[in-house]
């Protein structure tokens, strides 16, 4: 069943893909987003690096350069001539990135057959699918931030359209006491969201749906970003110096506002949620509204009350680690606790996260001024 | 007893001066820090312009200029034909000023004397006298930042030294259990510490000293700078780029370590404790010595047992409102609220902060990679 | 015979891509440069631009995308939602704008045909013939820029090989005299280098040969890059901000110095010419040698005496408009005068300009910090 | 006599200061700009570092840090502790540099009136006369600058007002023909003028009378500053990125013009000529008066047939060696042969020019986007 979820995973990848054309492979559309061909290999080169090399008998390492070319972790690496830099990666070809996900493929699939397959090759094809999974919602928003910058908007499809979100506004209350949040479970799971411990909440109440672009259009005509008082310092710094006047993706033509969604340009859908708006822009929206986003824990804690998983949501909570959470030895420790400072939690899923990936202790997180992951908000009320 | 207070608060944030020359009052040393007459300047505005213009009968602002010059409310403002520009504010001269300071501080003490002085003064007058403190703990950091990055190292004075940290290590240790913190008393206290409100912790063993130069420089030695595994990802970059491998101030000449204090350079005592860190560093130490930093939780309900003033302590927190916070209207309520993103809590105090000023819930910030201030750091463990 | 010119100039452009994939075309490998998908688009655009649209009748614009994002001629240019970024196109297709090029090509073939055809179509299709050639050029100076940063060091060829420099040097005398200067023929010319006019030069003596790989090396092995002496102040700056310590595309490995040259890394041979210099290097060299660069017009007047057109040649001559310059009205006009700031002049031809494009009275022109051009330099003793 | 013009420049240098408070002395308002107190000392400096040091018996360094602080040339300095950065210094105080400005200006007095006194001191008095006479006009420049970006507009003096432009235009004709230009006299002058050489121009005219306020005024309201066809991409993009709609210290009040002059703000003069303009404004307002600017030679060659002096003018040549130009050894060679690149000639002489110490040979040079000095422009016709 692992070697089902495995190649299902890997096939999906590829799906996400099979759009785009040879050229869309290789370009980077900003430092924060990577190529799709990066993401193809990077997601096998885990594979490789992590189960294959230690766990396979005999394994030969597939070509010296994409162990080289594919690595995240830089920092335990040693020099060379040339830094790898993911946007002028013209070489390997697409074909060969290709012919290399079908080679660690076939071998990592042969491994879970094996009878003697040590069971640490299970926990780390786990974490392997999960991290794929996490390359896939990446996918998503760098082939809509490569689409979505070139004058032509290019047209990749309709997967990732939101439904409307249309049922009436109620605030769900939830009682002040001592909760317990944090996973606590058998499944998979990250080390963030391990440490199951108690917070105590005061008494809040929480919406039942998200923000919609009708709303957030109420706020751009009542003069929300010229209106410092509504921001954080810096997000008013931010959203100055890039002259933002709406959420990514919107442009405004002759007085009509439109939105680049991945099936073109499209006028913007009043019912649907609002997405693609930086922490700072959800932070001032809440305050014009005289509400407020949740924490981490209010919405961990209410979240089996209401319908969530088309967009992720911002919380109020800055990542930080849990009681008795501690880093790996070695490269693997490298992969979350490095992020914690500055960044803010988001929980929830999105239309683009893998089905199964996400669970409501999940926690995500980006930096405050970032907007090109599907995010959007709730609001809640003390 | 107030008008005491008032009158002793403006005369100190003078004598802070009295070691300074005519030309060291206009320079600014560092984008963060402001200019030494700025400080004297910016607080009398704030008494002119919350205290005198509404609540002193036909009273007359001092000079329009000044008005505008010493306003750190910017965005309130209408145009002019130049922005002031702190670090280029020659004029008005430091006489000038003392002078404005002269004036605003007698008819504020004025003012006070009447009989019919409304409640709203001293409400005002105390807000005034806290602000005035916290620029007198700028000021110390400002001076040294000016003095320090020069190279003949002026001299100031002995007034900040530190006390050294020679009693033996102990880990005292705290129950596991629902706490309450916050401020719930009738004196003064900020907006951003007020709340009272429960937070459950597991139980921890925290640090009753700091740690000492000593500890400090057996991470730099044990080559703590350039072991990325220790550091947060952005506070690798940080000390890369900057191209840090001490605390601020400190130089090492032929192999020994000196740094400024504002008695001019001297060698590094190893058993004062360490200060000018980032937080990044502070963490990145902590991680090295296998322990950490306290919430500011943590920090809150242990600190009737340990000794603390000596240095502001970076804790793990960072800056964000309490249950039930709102900002108030108006331009004093640009104070606290909108730095509410990307900054950490510091809890305790400095040699630099006037008697008095903080207490166990008084929540200072800044931000992860500033270092000027006298700040330091205490362990704990889970 | 135009006709053919034209139509061997649009094939020869498609010969210098023919070694590339799919993925090539569309990556920007740095700011001054652009893919090669843009150079074969923007080569059409001009053409069509200029000639099909104005002279051919009834033509309909092939798509009114390419006209936008093709076209170099910003400023002109009305709004539209997203401004054309070179880097970031990977629509239109590679054979898309193969289809485009077939188009325009037939169409100005057809139009040249034409009995009727209006003497300014062969004025113009001759310096769009002339532009094309320029590209072809910057082509290959991107494909190498391209290559040459990645990690793989792709293989492209050995077409723009080097001959080596091995004939013995000589110092060709000139004498002082009146000379005259600027193009005087019949033939295709670019307004820069019209205005023949007369200029007096002192006495001075020209190397036969450019300077080699092997005096190069010595100038790195004496520490030239290290003493400022022999540096502009700017250019000073520019290697150690750049941390440059040798030409573009040459790599120390364990102390044996490599090139990537178009067949990929290999030893540096010490009898080619040296290439990829900034001007600030080659000033540095010949401050180091005691002689100095020589200016455009005494290359010009003794250029008849040696062999010239391996590489383009730094001159110490800024780039400024002869007597009687007069920028053409219109976008035409665009195309040389505005760039006559901050450029210094380069004279001779190098192994990537299509044959019979340049003169000797020819004058190329480039930032003094750029590099990645074919460049070397030829030294002078007044 | 070569004593008194000695003493004379040492305290014209104080005088030009004179109306400096002590907080002026200290702050620099730009990066190209120095404080006041520097170039006091560093003029000093160069007496001491350059005559009394090899040439005086017995003399002891005054203070080793002034030594080090006021040092332009830090290329060849050792290593220290902090490098000195000139708009932190408030130490040393105005009063030791004056201290130390008496000192020096004692000893090179005292050493010119000895019998035995080296023909190199003469020489090198000389030198330090002319050196400190162009930091007298850079001071002239600073202080204008420090005072004119402050909001409060502090008033300097009438001491640099210039002479109305009232006179008929008129456009003086010079034959085409081989001249002479470059130094050839006895008398002081700097290494970058000499090399008397011959060069031929083309017959031109050339106006009476500099640019005025009213005709730069005429270019704005016509839209010059709209016009990309006008300007090199290099100032447009200037203009652009710096929002530069006027002259430097212009500013727009309720639609009337004003300006900074050394006397406070006051309306815009239509008869004086304009100043404070880049060389990208000066070549773009030329180009829309389809006139051009003069080259150097041109300039130098009818000099004088105009009056001249009150303005530096820019011309159109690159700042380049004359032939023979040879850099000295040591120090003294720094001086501008390291400025040979990517800067343009003015010529003439302004009113902050001390007397006698400019002539028609004389090359000044700044960098195209330069605007604080004191520099108009003239225009010439083919």
């Amino acid at each position: 069943m692992l070697r089902d979820r495995f190649l299902k995973t890997r096939n999906r990848t590829q799906e996400i893909c099979s759009p785009l054309k040879t050229e869309d492979y290789s370009v980077q559309p900003m430092a924060d987003a990577s190529p799709p061909k990066w993401h193809l290999a990077h997601t096998t080169w885990f594979f490789e690096q992590f189960v294959l090399v230690p766990h396979k008998p005999n394994y030969a390492i597939y070509h010296a350069d994409f162990a080289y070319l594919f690595n995240s972790y830089y920092n335990t690496l040693g020099d060379r001539v040339l830094r790898p830099n993911r946007g002028l990666m013209t070489r390997p070809l697409v074909t060969e990135v290709m012919d290399y996900r079908r080679h660690v493929t076939e071998n990592v699939a042969e491994l879970l057959d094996r009878d003697d397959c040590p069971a640490a090759v299970f926990e780390l094809v786990e974490l392997g699918i999960n991290h794929e999974e996490q390359h896939q919602e990446l996918l998503a928003y760098d082939i809509k931030c490569l689409f979505g910058n070139q004058p032509t908007f290019p047209l990749y499809g309709r997967v990732y359209n939101l439904p409307n979100e249309t049922h009436e506004q109620e605030f769900i209350p939830v009682k002040e006491g001592l909760y317990e949040v944090g996973y606590d479970g058998d499944g998979f799971h990250f080390d963030i969201e391990k440490g199951r411990h108690k917070v105590y909440l005061e008494a809040f109440e929480i919406s039942n749906r998200l923000v919609t672009n009708q709303e957030y259009l109420e706020f751009i005509q009542a003069g929300g970003y010229q209106n410092f008082n509504l921001w954080h310092a810096e997000g008013w710094e931010f959203i100055n110096e890039n002259d933002i006047k709406a959420p990514m993706y919107w442009h405004e033509i002759e007085g009509e506002w439109f939105r680049y969604c991945m099936e073109g340009l499209v006028a913007v859908n009043p019912v649907e949620p609002v997405m693609h708006l930086s922490y700072y822009e959800a932070a001032a929206f809440a305050e014009w509204t005289d509400l407020r986003l949740p924490t981490e824990f209010e919405w961990e804690v209410a979240s089996h009350s209401f319908t969530w998983g088309k967009l992720w949501e911002w919380t109020s909570s800055a990542f930080l680690p849990y009681p008795r959470f501690e880093k790996k030895a070695g490269a693997v420790g490298e992969y979350n606790g490095k992020f914690m400072v500055n960044q803010k939690v988001l929980r929830g899923a999105s239309v683009s996260t893998p089905q199964g990936h996400s669970r409501p202790t999940y926690r995500n997180f980006f930096h405050p001024h970032m907007r090109w992951q599907f995010a959007g908000l709730r609001l809640v009320r003390s």
